[in-house]
């Protein structure tokens, strides 16, 4: 069985050491993570990962999910006492506003939680991942009355929520949706329409499931400006917030899915279901997006927890596996062979892995920190800078983390060679669940358009310009340092490169969108490569400074981060080039030569 | 279901105008496909793939291969007829030497049927490649005896081979094989261990199965020198050519794998089973090799047969999928949406597979013909130009075709969102079988050391020599057109580009292996770029000497190359910098830090 030690001396380094998470004890929740408190948090969660879910992710990879006659779901065997445990431990709301019964604690601390169970158990941490973005979505933008009947029991675990935006002909291109909400006297709605890939849409891990909907109020505006947002449990709630009649919506059928088994992603049949309108009318977009923000920043955050335990477990084989010399003389002489991480080819395939996913780590809980400043931050020009931050970094984290997080895994898989095929020894589950982090929340693509067409633009480019400021202080109050030098020039080479990039786009892609648009993916990968780029740097001084403890930690993390300089930051010359070509050639084709 | 039509148009193309196979109708079997003879053997190649094989490729993937009680193996629904209808047809000792019943076409012809199979069912397909890897081992090892008793029936199909190196302990490190072969007094050997991941080692599919197998003779030198290769059928042959007794081996069970499920993967166990020396004792590995370079290329082909489906049917559902408006204004406004093939990121993904795929068909094809002139050109200095490009492209067409097949694959997969995810789409079958193409017959790390290792270098390197100096003598012929200047100039681009490495390597990688070792990978990345950029300059070349009939297969042709020199091409240059890292980051952390 695959083994998992969840990273904590990493994270917290980064929340502690790099981050300096501890500054912010002023703000709602940092209070409650000082001292030895969040090394116990980190533990806590780490053993429920490690002890709990892990042990059930391969279950849940061979038994999938089942739907029953009565169109009830049955989740994989040990997932429900799982969840038991999960709710009744807390972690359920573990970020959430103690008004309604959260913890309020960081959301950076949350992320880390929830990377450690993303990799012991991807397709079991969707279930509550899915409820704190709907949730999330209800505070953002349902009234008080919806938040005190729905929340409380959210926060808690007890109830589950999800997201209901894609139908058949509509995924991408929402203003497709056909879902029509029918306006009752009573005020509520009636919803009616066909719901496709919804994660964990029925299951038997909740008493009830609160359904986020996307439709269309009869006689709204055509398009995209017509959608609204409902609330549509699945069982009605009575206003003692007892459960009351079964809603009109169930599961039609489960998926047959590459991966992430042991999440039922149904097909969900609203014939004539209440729903609750959440905010206004035809302005659903608006709230859905804060759900699925707090989403995109938790599917990057799996593709780098996919990195952590295939190379994990890649290590424990390279480290088991004895076949033929190192090239420089035997290494174990008294075994038959040396273990196979003493041939170069094996450590580039670790080392990418590794220089990828601790780059990663940093960036995610960086861009996460600024999640904590912009709901907690009393100071208004904080708050700004981290709404700016938040907007331009989700699509670069989600997109940028699962595209290379999937490079890892595979890297990983082919670390076991032949082994790496067969299912027992879980690489191929990782390297399936993996690949969906891809697609799902937006496609790669639509990120790499939401950051060229939307975020870069915003403000006049407020944020991507607040960003290169910031880095250009680091470069300048780091420069003096000799032990500092490289991490210093590679990310002046980075920086460089990433705002020759933005001056091209500015110049090409404004006039010319189709420019913008076929240089948008090349955009985003130097610009995560930029992104990990200063986040190598920051850790490097955070090492740097700890180094006199002689703790192998920090020197160790110092040569990880030359290797990334060496042989991850020459990418950035190859995405700048493939920026610059812009649309021709892409487009020079005919439909018809297709 | 996926769609799959075989790629005979390209394949001629590249067979008549890139590489004029006719211009060898001097040679053995040349002669067999003048005129329109080649178009009828594969347009009957394409039916078969097309009509018989695809059709059952899922089945094969949904019910795998079953073991029964008895030992026995059953094929999925479909494999049995498939298997006779490809005997029937003659397909299996297509390029076979007439002597022995085989049909004496080019190898490059079968080639290119081998692709097809391998696209429309690449688990099916494997059965039959390994078998005329075994035979071909016997052909250039075996006595004539022996050639005589077993070669006729395996080049019709009626009795199939396998391969069996790996043992549990062993995979790359043969040396490490405990198989042991115990000298009768009959000249024959028992033969006693345990063989894993044997393809196709038991199957209900033919009468009898030779198994190749390498094992150690009692009291032999110890290492990969005492290494000797038996047959060992499962039915013993009588000399009347006969079954006789059933040997003492059987499967011991199957592989439960993440694809090629129609393709029984065995544990085989040898009980005293009775084997017949091949060739000398304690050589097998020589003769094993003989086997491993053909199914290298096999491989590799697999690698571009998964990206040919997989692309077919990214574009077929870019043409049918509707989603959001082009960016330069609605291309059907009388649909509710576009077709995504007009958005610039959708076109980047399947145009770096074309780029891809086009490229890699050529390389693989040219190489191919080289095994031709290998065995059947008269002239000694052929042959040996021959021989050194076998030796030195082998590995570079199974890694890099391999590598880029799966990002193809998953490429492609990713142009469906959602919908590539889901397994009756088809995407994630040709994924997750294009997987397990990077690790068999020698992982591709094992390509690329074989490659600096052992293939630069060999006589003084007069095969890479010989290389740069065929491109430059095509780039002194061609440079005078001016409509392959931009070809030209990329290909003098990235021949001094994999130049510079080479003398990096000559340099760095003789005094220290270490950093030949380290720069292995992105060392034969820069020469698959290389390779496939020299192919489409010869393309080039052709379809503008084609260019006057005005058909549009030429432009496009010429269109897909101008992609691959502004968006493929560049790659050379991260490549090179990789190279030139060398050892130092990789190996810079100690065992005990990972």
């Amino acid at each position: 069985m695959p083994i998992f030690a969840a990273p904590v001396r990493d994270q917290q380094f980064l929340l502690e050491d790099v981050l300096d998470i501890h500054r912010y004890s002023n703000l709602p929740g940092f209070a409650d993570v000082q001292g030895d408190v969040l090394g116990a948090i980190l533990s806590e969660g780490a053993k429920f990962a490690e002890n709990v879910l892990a042990p059930i992710n391969r279950i849940g990879d061979i038994e999938g999910c089942k739907r029953n006659p009565d169109a009830s779901v049955t989740t994989p065997k040990g997932f429900k006492e799982a969840y038991r445990q999960f709710a009744d431990n807390g972690w359920a709301g573990i970020s959430a506003d103690p008004t309604y019964g959260g913890q309020g604690l960081p959301h950076v601390v949350a992320l880390a939680i929830s990377e450690m169970s993303s990799a012991a158990n991807m397709a079991f941490s969707m279930y509550p991942g899915l409820t704190r973005g709907a949730a999330e979505a209800i505070y953002a933008g349902g009234s008080d009355a919806q938040k005190q009947q729905y929340l409380p029991n959210m926060f808690s675990g007890k109830w589950a929520g999800t997201m209901n935006l894609t139908e058949p002909q509509c995924g991408t291109d929402l203003g497709l949706i056909k879902t029509k909400a029918v306006p009752q006297a009573d005020g509520t709605y009636k919803i009616s329409g066909q719901k496709i890939w919804i994660s964990g849409g029925e299951q038997d891990l909740t008493e009830n499931i609160i359904h986020l909907v996307l439709a269309r109020i009869e006689g709204g505006p055509e398009g995209i400006k017509g959608i609204s947002l409902f609330i549509v449990p699945k069982y009605l709630v009575n206003d003692d917030g007892s459960l009351g009649a079964r809603n009109a919506l169930e599961c039609g059928g489960l998926e047959h899915k590459m991966g992430i088994h042991g999440n039922a992603t149904c097909v969900m049949h609203y014939e004539g279901a209440t729903g609750y309108l959440v905010g206004e009318p035809h302005k659903g977009m608006r709230t859905m997006f804060v759900m699925m923000n707090e989403a995109r920043l938790g599917v990057g955050m799996q593709g780098l927890a996919q990195a952590e335990i295939a190379y994990q477990n890649a290590v424990a084989f390279a480290k088991d596996r004895l076949q033929s010399r190192a090239v420089t003389g035997a290494k174990r002489p008294d075994l038959p062979a040396d273990p196979i991480l003493v041939h170069p080819d094996v450590r580039r395939m670790l080392m990418d892995t590794r220089a990828f996913k601790e780059g990663a780590r940093a960036f995610a809980f960086w861009t996460a920190l600024y999640a904590d400043l912009l709901h907690r931050s009393p100071d208004e020009a904080v708050r700004q800078k981290a709404d700016d931050y938040l907007a331009l970094m989700t699509p670069v984290v989600k997109a940028f983390l699962t595209d290379r997080g999937l490079k890892a895994v595979s890297d990983s898989l082919q670390v076991f060679g032949g082994s790496g095929y067969v299912e027992e020894w879980g690489m191929s589950q990782f390297m399936r669940d993996a690949r969906i982090a891809l697609i799902y929340e937006g496609t790669n693509g639509i990120q790499a358009l939401d950051l060229v067409g939307r975020k870069l633009a915003a403000n006049g480019g407020r944020a991507v310009f607040t960003f290169f400021n910031e880095v250009e202080d680091f470069i300048g109050e780091s420069n003096a340092d000799p032990a500092l030098k490289p991490f210093i020039e590679g990310l002046r080479t980075a920086k460089d490169r990433l705002q020759q990039a933005t001056n091209w786009l500015m110049q090409n892609g404004l006039s010319n969108f189709e420019n913008a648009a076929a240089s948008s993916s090349d955009y985003l990968q130097l610009f995560g490569l930029t992104a990990l780029t200063y986040m190598w740097a920051m850790m490097a001084k955070a090492a740097q400074a700890k180094a006199p403890t002689g703790d192998d930690f920090y020197g160790n993390k110092l040569k990880t981060g030359r290797y990334f300089l060496d042989r991850v930051l020459p990418e950035t010359a190859l995405y700048l080039t493939k920026v610059e070509t812009g649309a021709e050639a892409m487009m020079a084709l005919d439909l018809e030569a297709f």
